[in-house]
């Protein structure tokens, strides 16, 4: 960027957080803005979900603070991580409280955002790519698509405790969108599953489930909702994982760009069918 | 950027298109890929949710195509975009299609794309931030909150035909997801409120409507589902617009930052009023 460009960031000023979202791996998807943070930063607050070459990119000075959640095992409470970011704040810090995807996305940035309210430290958000929809787009999975849905839902496959989420209404749920966008949903795949069929979501509904999206080392395993659980097992998938359900699945063959891209693969330009069944009267 | 940094942009290559997403406004949510190709594209082919301070980061010698549509007026139609895209490739060109947003939610990327795989002219996909999503950041309402939500449903407000979209459930798109956010939905605000409240979603649910977010004009105009529709006609709001519903819209009380940073708002760090409530027994 040169000074005749039009984007003149704001100043990262000392005690304030920076709440910002940095896409799903690749760092190409960073934003502007979550550039100029991470060069200005004094302190980096990360989460398990960033990628380490965006990591790479802050100021060789910045220092570096884990505050990641991981599945199962012992990880900083929330209250924990707000607590450091407002005691950083105080300290002067420029602080960078740094998510993978977007901080409003399942990324709990409200929490800590109305933590540094209540504490009276200042703050801005920095929307990033979510995951759900930039990580599939890599994948070639469009979360819209004209001849398949004018609705996407987005859910959270755990809650804050790290249960399926209550209080959904899943024959809604089911029903409500053609295409369905489950977000840390690897661990609880089989109930999910079942609700959903249970609601009268069809069982060979494709499913593609996105391992690490948008990253040097992602995955996509293409299967059916009544098999995915099963077929994730199988194939030794790891989170983090998006998994997608419904016909936004089957426009991959048209529009896997990156196959293609790295791979030769050969795209289908009726990945759906449509005209070949028109053709076929 | 410096050489020493771990992003190194694939290249641009001539005969290329790239489909890339731009945002909701502010150029500081250009994903560095976006402001990549707008540095090294032959043609700049852009829509009407394109910000103008986006659109001059575009290198002084590149053609700028404007192909957006204007509701109601005439506009060039999708084949003729998608025609316009494969020629300007053909002639050896490095062509940015650029979208406001992300250009696979409601932004009709895929169908261009798969005129590019019909055509045979390659592509790479740039997801953006998308408005539904950063947009509302930017208004201080985040899309998901422990204490709201953990399922959020994005929906377009109009189909191709610019009608309300059919094949909706509209019952359980109701009942699915506390949050609903739709995209391109001020025209059709009455008719979508009234199958909404029909459905079982309550006529006191409050509603936010975004205009022109992220941009330096934005507004927010805070009501209800009952009331939008006529709020929006008093208040004179005019398109693009994303209409947010249900409790998300509550939070803004407490996560307005940029009302803070700009106009001094004070913010609340109980927004919902839950710690008020449990210290009132």
């Amino acid at each position: 960027m040169t000074d005749s460009k039009p984007f003149a960031p704001p100043e990262f000023l000392p005690g304030w957080v920076w709440l910002v979202g940095a896409g799903p791996g690749d760092p190409g998807l960073l934003t502007l803005l979550a550039l100029h943070a991470l060069e200005h930063a004094d302190v980096v607050v990360y989460d398990a979900l960033v990628d380490e070459r965006v990591l790479a990119m802050a100021a060789p000075t910045a220092e570096r603070i884990y505050a990641g959640k991981r599945g199962g095992k012992p990880s900083p409470s929330q209250p924990d991580i707000s607590d450091r970011l407002v005691r950083l704040a105080r300290e002067g810090n420029r602080v960078l409280r740094l998510k993978g995807g977007d901080p409003f996305v399942f990324g709990r940035g409200g929490e800590e955002a109305l933590a540094l309210v209540a504490a009276g430290v200042k703050f801005r958000v920095v929307p990033g790519v979510s995951a759900g929809i930039g990580g599939l787009a890599y994948a070639g999975i469009p979360v819209t698509h004209r001849d398949v849905n004018s609705a996407v839902t987005f859910v959270t496959g755990h809650n804050a405790g790290g249960e399926v989420p209550d209080g959904l209404d899943w024959p809604a749920l089911a029903r409500g969108s053609p295409v369905l966008v489950f977000y840390m949903a690897l661990k609880h795949l089989a109930p999910i599953r079942d609700r959903l069929i249970a609601a009268g979501r069809k069982a060979d509904d494709p499913v593609a489930i996105v391992c690490k999206a948008a990253t040097e080392q992602q995955t996509v395993l293409e299967t059916t909702l009544a098999r995915c659980a099963e077929r994730a097992v199988e194939a030794g998938v790891e989170p983090p994982a998006i998994v997608v359900i419904g016909d936004a699945v089957r426009l991959r063959g048209g529009l896997d760009w990156l196959g293609a891209l790295e791979r030769g693969r050969v795209l289908d330009a009726d990945p759906l069918g449509l005209k070949r069944r028109q053709e076929a009267g």
